[in-house]
Parts: C-alpha cells; sequence; structure tokens
C-alpha cells in the first residue's frame, strides 16, 4: 500500500538522516526542500520572526477563511486523483506537499488578486491562512492513502479475493460500494485527531520534536509571503503549469492509441519484446518520471535493483522449475505457482522492513525518554535536549518565544480532546459492526483502548525521524484481530478492517502533530489547524471514496497485468490469510525464499546503520527493492529516467534544478495524474479510443497481416 | 526530381528577391545564411581583404591538398547519401552547403589540431583550401541528384515502366546496373565544366554576376577563418554534432519497429485512422523536421496547402466519381484510376511553373543584356551596372582589386578549354550510343552543339536570380528528343537519356560559375576551383551509383506507398510518354484538370510577381504546391512542424537561432540521413527489424486479438 511505499522512501530519509545531518531526515520532496531551504534557514535563523514582525498575525477565526477551504477543496480533488492512481498502479506515492503549497498558493493568490481587482477583498492573504490551507489539503489527500484503497479496503472486495483462493469465501468478501465506504471512514478517521491533541504542548513545545515535513513545509510558506519568495513561487507556478499541460495533453494522445489490451505507449516494448515480456520497458508515463524526479537517488535505484533481481533473475530462474517447484497446469497469475513466489517474497521483505524499523524507532524513542528522564533528574529543567540534534535547544530565542506564545494563545480544553475522543470511539464501536458485522464491538473497543498509545508511539517516533510507521501498525493489527476472530468467523476480514482502523487512527495522529509544528513555525493558532484538520479529513472521507469509486466503475482494478493492478491489495490480502490460516499452502521452496528474504531485509537495514553514511547511501532500501518483484521493473525504468534527467539538469545548473525541478516533477505528476478523471469519464460514457497501436513480433505480424489480407 | 524541388524553393528566394531586396536572393540554407551574414556585410564591405592581408594566399597547387580532398571524399559520401535518400523519398532538397561548410572545416581543424600535436603540420589551414573542399563537395554531391537517380535515370526501369503501363515494353527500358549508371555519369558529367570555363572572367569580373548561394558560401568561409567566426563555428559544429546522434540515435531506435509494412513510427497515425489514410500524419522524420527549418515559411506552408488541396480535397471528391469517371475496378496504383490525376496534374504544374520561370529568368537575362548593351554605348565603359543591384559597382573598391588581381592570375588556357570541350564531347558522342543504343549518335551531337549556348543562359540566370534552371532544360530534352525519336524508335527512352544529358551540362556549367564566385572572393585560385570540381565531379561519379545500388539493392525503390517512392521518377516517365504519345488514355476529366492547373500555375507565378512584395511573400508557390499532390501531405506535416520550430526558437531568441538553427536542422538530416547506410547493409545482410508496431482501428483490433488468442 501506499504507506508501505512511503515508508520505503521515508527509509531512504531516514537513512540518510543517520549521518548526523538532521535535516535530511525529511521524506521525498519534503526532504529536498528541506534541503535547500536549509542554506538560508542558517542565515535566518534568528529573523524569520522578525521579519515578519511588522505583519499582524490575524485570530484564529479570521485565519479559517471561506476562500481558504474552497481552495482546499480544489487541491484535495486533484490531489486525491493523483494519490488514488499511483496507489492503485504501483502503490508508490511520493509526499505532494511542495505541489500543494504551490498550487494553493497560486488560487489564493488568483482568488485574491481578483477580488482586490474589483474592490472586494477585506482580508489580505497571510501565511496562517496559508497553512490552513495546506493542512486542509494534506489531511484531504491523506485519506485516499491511509482509507486503503490500493490496499486492505480493496483487499475485502471480491477482485481480490478470487485471485488468492484462500479465504475465498462469503464470509471473508466484502465488495466496495460507495455508500459503506464513506461510513467507515467517517468512522474511523477521527478518532486519531483528538487522541493527541492534549499532548501538543509537551510534544511541540516542551519535547521541542523536529517533524522534518513539517518543518520543511512552514518553511515553503515562510518563504512564499517573503517578497521574493513570492516571485520565486510565481516561476514555479509557471513552469509547473507548464508542465502540467504538457503531461496532460501527452496522456491524452496516449489514450487515442489504448484500444484493447497491450496497446499504446504503456505497452511499448523500448527494449524488445522479450524484455517486455519480462516487464522491462519504458511506460512513456509522465507520472513516473515525475515521481522518479521527486524521489531519492537510491530510492529509483534500489526500484531498479529489485527489478533486475527478480525479473530479471529470479523469476526466470524459478520459472525453469516449473513442473519440479510447481504445478505447470496453473495459470500465469495463479496463486499456486510463480505468482506465488512474486506475492510472497514481497510480503517478507515488507514485514522484514516493517519489523526492522519498528524496533529501531521505537527503540530511539524509548532512548531519548531515558536520557530525558536522566537529564530531568540532573538538571531539574522542564524543557531539555531529548537527545536529536535540534536547533536553538540552548536558550529561548526570539522566534521561540514569539512562537510559544502565539502557539499557547488559543487552547484546545481537554475536555474537548477526552471527551470527543470517547464519544467517538463510542459511536464507531457502535457502528463499525453494523457496516462489517464479522467485526465485533469488543474488537473496537480494544484497538480505542490501546490506540492512544501507539499513537503517541507513533507521533514521537515520526517527530524524531519523520516516519510514519502507520502501515507497520496496521499489519500488527491484521495478525493479532485476524488470529483473533479465526478463520471460522471471517478473520481475514476483520483482520483487514482491524488494519484500518488502526492505520487510521495512528496515522492522523502523527499527521496531526506534523501540522501543529507547521502552524507553531508560522504562528498559525493550534485552533485553526485543528479545525482545518478536522475540515480537511472530512472533505476526504467524501472525495476520496468518490474518486475511489470513479475508478472502480470505469476501469479494471485489482486485475494483475492491467492499468491498475493495485499489487498491495493482494499483498494485504495474503498477509491476512497468514495471520488467519498460515503457511499451509505456499509452493515448493517458497516458504524457504520467503525467509531468507526476510531476514535479508532485516539484515540490509541493519547494514544500512551501521557502516558509515558515505556508504550507507549506495546500500539500497529493501522496501524499495520489493516493489517491483510483484510488478515488474516498468515503473522503476520511468522512475530512473526521472532520476537521469534530475541528475543532468543538477550537473547543468545545481541552483535552477533544485529550485524547479520539484515544479516540474509536480506538473508532470499532476498533469498525467489529473488525466484519469477525463478518462474515467469517457470509459464511463462508453467512449473507447479509436486506434490500438500494437506491437507484434516479424512472424506474428507476418500471421497477422496473412489474417487480415483474406 | 530533386532539381524541381529545389527550384520550388528557389521559387520562394526569387519571388522574395523581387523585393528590391538581392541578399532573398539565395535558394533554401544559402539564403538564410546570407541574410546573416548580411549585417557584418554592410560593416566589413571594405576591410574583408584587408583583414586578410597578413595571411599570405597559397599557390594554387597548394591550395589542393591531397587533406582537402579526403576531407572532400568523406563529406560528399556523407551528403551523397542524404541527397539520394531525400531524392527517392519526395525529391525535396535543400541546399546542404551550409552542413557541407562546417563539416569540412570540423573534420580539416580535427586533422590539422592533430597532426599539429605531432608535429607534423607542414601547412596552415587557409580559407582557398576550404573552399576547395567546398567546390569538390558540392560537385560531389551533384551528382546524386543531376544524375537522375530520384528522376530520369531511375524513370528507365522496369520498376516505373510497370506502373505506367504505355510504352511498357523492352525498347523503352533500361534496368539500372553499377557499371552503365557509372559509364553514363563520367560521359555526361564533366562536358558542362569546359563548356564555360572561357566565359569565367565575362561573368565573374565584367558583369560582377552576384551568384547569391556563391557568394553566401563565401562570406561563411571567410568568417570561419575569422577568430570569432571561428568560434561560432565551432559550437555550431558542436550543436549539429549534437542533433546529429539524437537524430541517428532516433532513427536506429525507429528502426526496430519496422518488421512489415505499415508498420513504426513512420505509419504512425497521429490524427487518426481517417487521416492517415488520407496521408495526413506526422511521420516522426527527423530528416524532414530539419528540412523543414531550413526551407523557407512559405515554401512548408505551400507544401501543406498543396497536401489540403489534393489529399483532403481534390482526390476525396474524384475518388468519389470512382467508376464513373474511372473504371472501379482498377487497382490503387493503376495510371488509369485516381493515380492519373494525381500524376498528371503534378505534371501539369511543373511544366507550368518551370514554362513562367523559364520566360522569367530569360527575360530578365534579355532585358540585362540589352541594358549592357545601351548602358556601353552610352557610356563606352567595360564593366557596368546590369541593372541588378549589386554591392559596390561604382568605383574599383581595395576588395574588387584584390579579388580581381589573384582571379585572373591563374589563368586556365582557352585551348584546354575549348579543346577539352571538344574531345570530351567527342568520346560522349561515340560512346553514349554504346549505352543506350536508342540513342543516336546525332542527337548527342545536336545536343553538344547547343548545349554551350544553354549553358550559358543558365549560368547567366543563375547568377542574377540563383536559380538553376537545369531540370526545366531537361524537360526540354525529354520533349525534343522524345518526339524526333518517336514512339517506334524508342522515344520514351530516348527522351529521359537527352534530358540526363541536358541537365548535366546545363547543370554543372551553373554550378561552376558558381563556385568561380566563391573562389573569387576567398581569393581561391580559378584553376583550383576547376580541379577541384572535376575531382568531385568524378567523385560524385562513383559514390552517387554506388549509394543508389545500396539502396537499389537493399530497399523497394520506386515502389508507390513504399518508404521510397521516387515520386519524380514516374512524373519523367510520365512525361516522356506524353512527349511521345501524346495525351491519349487520360481518364475523364483529367487533361481539363490539367489545364487549369498548368494555368493556375503560371497565373499564381505571374501573380506572385506583380503583387507588391508584402503580399507576394504570402502567395503559396505552385511548384511546392504540387509536389504533395502525388506524395500526399505527411511530409509537409514534418517540414511544418520544423518550420513551428523555427518560428517558436526566433520568437524566442532570434539571434541564437539564427545562428544555430541550420546546425541543428542539418544535425537533424544528417543523422538521420546517414541511418539509411547502416540500414541498407542490414537489409543486405539480411538483418530484419524484430517487432512491429502496428496500428489497427479498435474493431480490427478485436479481430486480430481473437485471432491471436486461437
Amino acid at each position: 500500500m501506499a504507506t508501505d511505499a512511503t515508508a520505503a522512501a521515508a527509509a531512504a530519509a531516514a537513512a540518510a538522516a543517520q549521518d548526523a545531518d538532521a535535516v535530511e531526515t525529511g521524506n521525498l520532496l519534503r526532504c529536498r526542500n528541506v534541503r535547500s531551504n536549509d542554506d538560508g534557514e542558517a542565515e535566518e535563523e534568528a529573523s524569520v520572526e522578525r521579519a515578519f514582525l511588522e505583519k499582524p498575525v490575524p485570530t484564529w477565526r479570521e485565519q479559517l477563511t471561506v476562500r481558504a477551504f474552497v481552495v482546499g477543496f480544489l487541491v484535495a480533488v486533484m490531489f486525491s486523483i493523483i494519490v488514488m492512481k499511483l496507489g492503485l498502479t504501483t502503490g508508490i506515492i511520493p509526499s505532494l506537499n511542495v505541489s500543494a503549497s504551490l498550487l494553493g498558493f497560486f488560487l489564493v493568490r488568483l482568488w485574491t488578486s481578483a477580488i482586490e481587482r474589483m474592490g472586494l477583498l477585506k482580508q489580505p492573504f497571510t501565511r496562517q491562512e496559508n497553512t490552513v490551507i495546506q493542512t486542509c489539503v494534506v489531511a484531504a489527500y491523506g485519506i485516499p492513502y491511509s482509507g486503503g484503497f490500493g490496499s486492505y479496503l480493496f483487499a475485502l472486495s471480491e477482485t481480490i479475493a478470487k485471485q488468492v483462493t484462500e479465504a475465498n469465501d462469503a464470509l471473508n468478501i466484502k465488495n466496495p460500494h460507495l455508500g459503506w465506504i464513506i461510513g467507515f471512514l467517517f468512522l474511523v478517521s477521527f478518532v486519531g485527531l483528538f487522541a493527541l491533541v492534549p499532548m501538543r504542548k509537551t510534544m511541540i513545545v516542551d519535547y521541542k520534536l523536529t517533524y522534518p515535513s513539517g518543518t520543511a513545509t512552514a518553511y515553503l510558506i515562510n518563504g512564499f509571503h517573503t517578497p521574493q519568495g513570492a516571485e520565486l513561487a510565481k516561476k514555479q507556478v509557471r513552469t509547473l503549469g507548464k508542465y502540467f499541460s504538457m503531461s496532460f495533453v501527452w496522456a491524452f494522445f496516449q489514450w487515442f492509441y489504448t484500444a484493447g489490451n497491450d496497446c499504446g505507449f504503456s505497452s511499448f516494448p523500448s527494449l524488445g519484446l522479450e524484455a517486455y515480456k519480462n516487464r522491462f520497458y519504458f511506460d512513456f508515463s509522465a507520472t513516473y518520471v515525475g515521481v522518479g524526479m521527486i524521489c531519492p537517488y537510491i530510492v529509483n535505484v534500489s526500484l531498479l535493483t529489485g527489478g533486475v533481481l527478480s525479473w530479471g533473475i529470479m523469476w526466470p530462474l524459478i520459472s525453469s522449475k516449473k513442473g519440479s517447484w510447481y504445478p505447470d497446469s496453473l495459470p500465469e497469475s495463479s496463486l499456486h505457482g510463480l505468482q506465488a513466489y512474486r506475492v510472497f517474497i514481497t510480503i517478507a521483505v515488507i514485514l522484514g522492513d516493517g519489523l526492522y524499523n519498528f524496533l529501531k524507532v521505537f527503540g530511539k524513542t524509548v532512548k531519548a525518554f531515558y536520557e530525558m528522564y536522566k537529564e530531568k533528574k540532573s538538571k531539574s529543567l522542564p524543557v531539555s535536549n531529548n537527545g536529536i540534534p535540534v536547533a536553538a535547544v540552548e536558550a529561548e530565542s526570539f522566534d521561540d518565544k514569539r512562537r510559544n506564545e502565539l502557539f499557547l494563545k488559543d487552547q484546545i480544553p481537554k475536555r474537548v480532546a477526552i471527551g470527543g475522543y470517547v464519544i467517538i470511539a463510542a459511536i464507531t464501536t457502535g457502528c463499525l459492526p453494523l457496516i462489517i458485522p464479522q467485526l465485533k464491538w469488543y474488537h473496537i473497543l480494544v484497538a480505542y483502548v490501546f490506540a492512544p498509545i501507539l499513537a503517541f508511539c507513533n507521533a514521537y517516533g515520526c517527530g524524531l525521524t519523520d516516519w510514519s510507521l502507520a502501515s507497520t501498525y496496521g499489519k500488527l493489527g491484521i495478525f493479532v484481530f485476524g488470529a483473533w476472530a479465526g478463520a471460522s468467523h471471517g478473520g481475514v476480514l476483520v483482520g483487514l478492517a482491524a488494519c484500518g482502523v488502526m492505520m487510521n487512527i495512528v496515522g492522523t495522529a502523527a499527521d496531526l502533530m506534523q501540522d501543529f509544528k507547521t502552524g507553531y513555525l508560522t504562528l498559525a493558532s493550534p485552533r485553526s489547524m485543528f479545525i482545518s484538520q478536522v475540515a480537511g479529513t472530512a472533505m476526504g472521507c467524501v472525495i476520496a471514496p468518490c474518486v475511489f469509486w470513479l475508478f472502480y466503475k470505469s476501469f479494471d482494478i485489482g486485475v494483475s497485468d492491467s492499468a491498475y493492478p493495485a499489487p498491495y491489495a493482494i499483498m494485504y490480502r495474503n498477509m491476512a490469510i497468514l495471520g488467519v490460516d498460515g503457511l499451509s499452502v505456499l509452493p515448493k521452496n517458497c516458504l524457504m525464499l520467503c525467509y531468507i528474504f526476510f531476514a535479508a531485509a532485516f539484515a540490509v537495514n541493519l547494514l544500512k546503520d551501521c557502516v558509515p553514511a558515505k556508504v550507507a547511501k549506495f546500500v539500497p532500501i529493501p522496501m524499495a527493492v520489493a516493489i517491483p518483484f510483484y510488478l515488474g521493473p516498468y515503473f522503476a525504468m520511468d522512475m530512473c529516467i526521472g532520476s537521469v534527467i534530475l541528475f543532468c539538469w543538477e550537473w547543468m545548473n545545481k541552483a535552477e534544478a533544485q529550485a524547479f525541478a520539484p515544479a516540474v516533477a509536480s506538473g508532470l505528476m499532476c498533469g498525467d495524474g489529473i488525466w484519469a478523471l477525463p478518462q474515467a469519464f469517457l470509459s464511463l460514457a462508453n467512449v473507447n479510443p479509436p486506434i490500438c497501436m500494437k506491437f507484434l513480433s516479424r512472424a506474428t505480424n507476418a500471421k497477422v497481416d496473412a489474417f487480415l489480407g483474406n
């Protein structure tokens, strides 16, 4: 699922973070931005808030403008489509925060300047309002991702269940439907928001957690509102717009040639037909070229390494054992044949990587607390270094003072937070079994008793490493609740649904704290942050299912080999089956290979953390290596092309590349991504592309020509 | 044929020349260069030779170095391949002089700097030597074009004769063969060189004819040998090299997808299948994009206009008369059906355009002579203005003096010239009938008696307008000699062979004078110019047939609808048949349409010359309009894309575009063109492309999928 892939990318960041350079700890796009803003940060450290001193900070009510939510809604719809598309194609989702910031900024500027010309502008556009938009958008486009449309939620469907053969019964299937999905999301998405609200002062002001992504976003927004920042943003938006149009037109053009399966540019055997059969080809997807430009080089290299390792070496070798390791009469997509190796080895790596990183983050958290406790005892100071390099810990700087002052001004009463949590948890406990009867009320109750602790762990770890382990907690849910319910009581379904409950609560808690950090650094009120987050989440709960429904009705979702294979859906269902049924039916040597890869994933991660940073940055990331195991390396090739473009650009003009590459990449992703919308509508209206661009071997072509000649 | 197309392009230039701006009178690439060099010309007018004063002028023997001929040979091979490819695909051949200059300059620089490092450089690279290379290359790559491989020579073959149905007998067919083609070319190509040698002083020094292309080349070469010129040339060469490689790699990549007919990028229905059937598509040919960047906008617009007029309107209308105007049982390629309209209307336009321009150039020549005579009488001065704006006519400038001095220093004795002409004419008269028995010795004798007069007319007209009417004289030969021999004595064959004799003598005479002008302006000796021209022609007589033979053996040449349709071959054969047999077998209304188009071509040309220049530059050129009549507008689309690229580039950065667009265009043409060489060898070695990229309609694709599924 999305989360895993982001985790993979974050792993790169986390690995980089090891080398004492805390700034590297952002994930993906955010990562780059922290880096480029950092140069300025050092100089401006003392002056950020001084520079903004003459600008008044609006009250929290003034920060919540109608236009902010309208713009937030528009950007959220756009990014929901993109995230949904990414999640259903490969599950690799880069951080879209910079694109969201740029677009949000652009749209509000458009709005305000239009209104201004009409003489109706009542309120100038402030960075606090910008933060509100950003928070709303991030909350909203988080849902198509934490909602599990590419993973646990869609894993409940018959489409996926059919491919798996075990637990393929009515008890363990719940086909997606717009109604129950919206209900489900509303029930599970808000609890997390209330769980950690009372802890915000502790985490932001007292512990001074870094939250690299949140910090980066804040610097970006602060940057936009300085004059030269606004100028750069304008240029970036123009670049984004240019590549957006190009990418959209290109996607539109491609569409005409896709009448039928294996037609069009996405089936272009650019390296030959033999390579194409092993999924080595460039599929002309602007989206993944853009994603490749945003992801760190090591992620792309890892993906390609994984592709070569699996589709270049392992699968051909294993398929030569056909008839010996597994029966040769099976269809290509059967999970008792080659597909089993693909799926379960991927799962092994995901779990190995997840376990390692859970232990690591958990260890760091415990260590930080221990040191804090020790220091507290020795110095008896309320605020103290928590063992992680945090800027400006010693004395309270001007910026800190002003930020603390404003952050603590607008309080969210504890009773609202705790009351909200209890009420929503109660409603969810009562109502969720109505939607998924196999999930009992006591399952949910237990989940919600432990959830705040897990949410705290995750938010704390995320603050340290920028890495939300939501999907790992979700997998924990799969195994614990699946086993608890048991096979005979729809354990697979229960496991997957529990995964959703866990993931949402743990994930949104971390997101909220991230946003509080952004608000803290832009002087936005915690109250407006919280409301914006709630509003954004509510939007997401409606937008995401609608977008999913559009995709579901328009395209063949979840079919292996199709344009939307939803790879993590089958992974999650198989994990759930593992949790309930054990490892009974795997083909020969598959389990052995799984153990090897589980251990290897663990070991490589350990290696990455132990060797010096210079070496570590060349060690591939196991999670990223595993993604192409199931899908094939074609999107890795797209992403590597993105890397190559970025590399050449940086080589020619580093400053320009750093300033505009995120805009180009966002443009490529957004243009191609948004084309999914008209494409879906065309498909719904039964308007089919007119031409098939087909690739035939010389011999087949001669046969076809003879056939058509008759 | 090539000449026609160049004529079409030159027509644009000629039209532009009307507007008192003599500099515009270059054709194609040359044209642009005159323009861009012209800015400097005005300032440097008095200083060109002064700037070079301290550089000694080598003797004529020193100008003729081995390295010059080696480099000349290499560049000649390259451009022969390109010109051959262009001639056999569409017949549109832009001037490659700038590319030749750049490459020649680059190769010698490479050579000299390598030798210099080894301490072996005896002689520095002078502009005179550069001119020798240039002359040699231009003479050599003129042969694949005046040799008629895309026109009269290939029109003799059975492949073309089969398509025509009349005069389809052994008497009128001579299949190409390497041996006799080389012999034929050696016999006909040298006469022209001797015919006008004695006139060189009269034309260059006395009449001061402009020869815009020759002048432009001279300025280019002079420019290369100034320090900043060399710097720019280096950059241009680098640009050329970059686009050369890109274009070559692209052509190579395309090759993989061309297993079978209608496969690959060249059959990409970029505007849909319906448009593709009417040959409206972009065929991804880098060559024609490059050609489009070199040709004036009006040529490209004219081509597209012609394409829309014919394949968009007329042919669909005429084909709706199928069964009424012509029998509906005929195959698509029959010259009694739709194809007849395509071929004969094109011929009508070619003849109408040719007649108009012949009359125009002839009229101008007569007028110029008349005025010269009048002035001579009144002023009794040996040198006088000939009615055309020539720079610096009044007093003899320093440059003129120095140029005249050196130009008149090395003489070519009259007896060598006249003796050479007589001897070669005698040999040709004796030997040509051995190769083509239907062509009698008295035919050739008559041709050679009148040839010097025609050659003078053409060289003079070319000096005035930059427009060699060689192909028009060739067509004259077709009709005169064809009718003379008569149908029963192989008149078609005789006409075509006579066309070759005429074209070569008339064409090479004009080329030689052009080169003398270049030599005059670069202080190269006329003697070294002449020897270089002879050597280049000899190279061409071997290289061109070999290249043609390679194409002929490797590809399907002359087949309508194939990659190498050689459109002018069928045009020329049909003209020859018209000359011999008359207009007996044309389908209904075809003759009427031919008359209309003949008149229209004449009228439009007249209109272009009568209306003000501002309007004239928007009037299409009839010749260019006619080219897509037979071929379809696909290459016009490529060329228009080239135009659009150039237009945008000029809009963004005019100086850069003017300096580098010719280099980019040359790179695109050369890279794609030179790929024909390895492609031909692959084809000869029976290495076939592995994949067919096929374009099927939705319905057909469903059928094919069902067929392949079984």
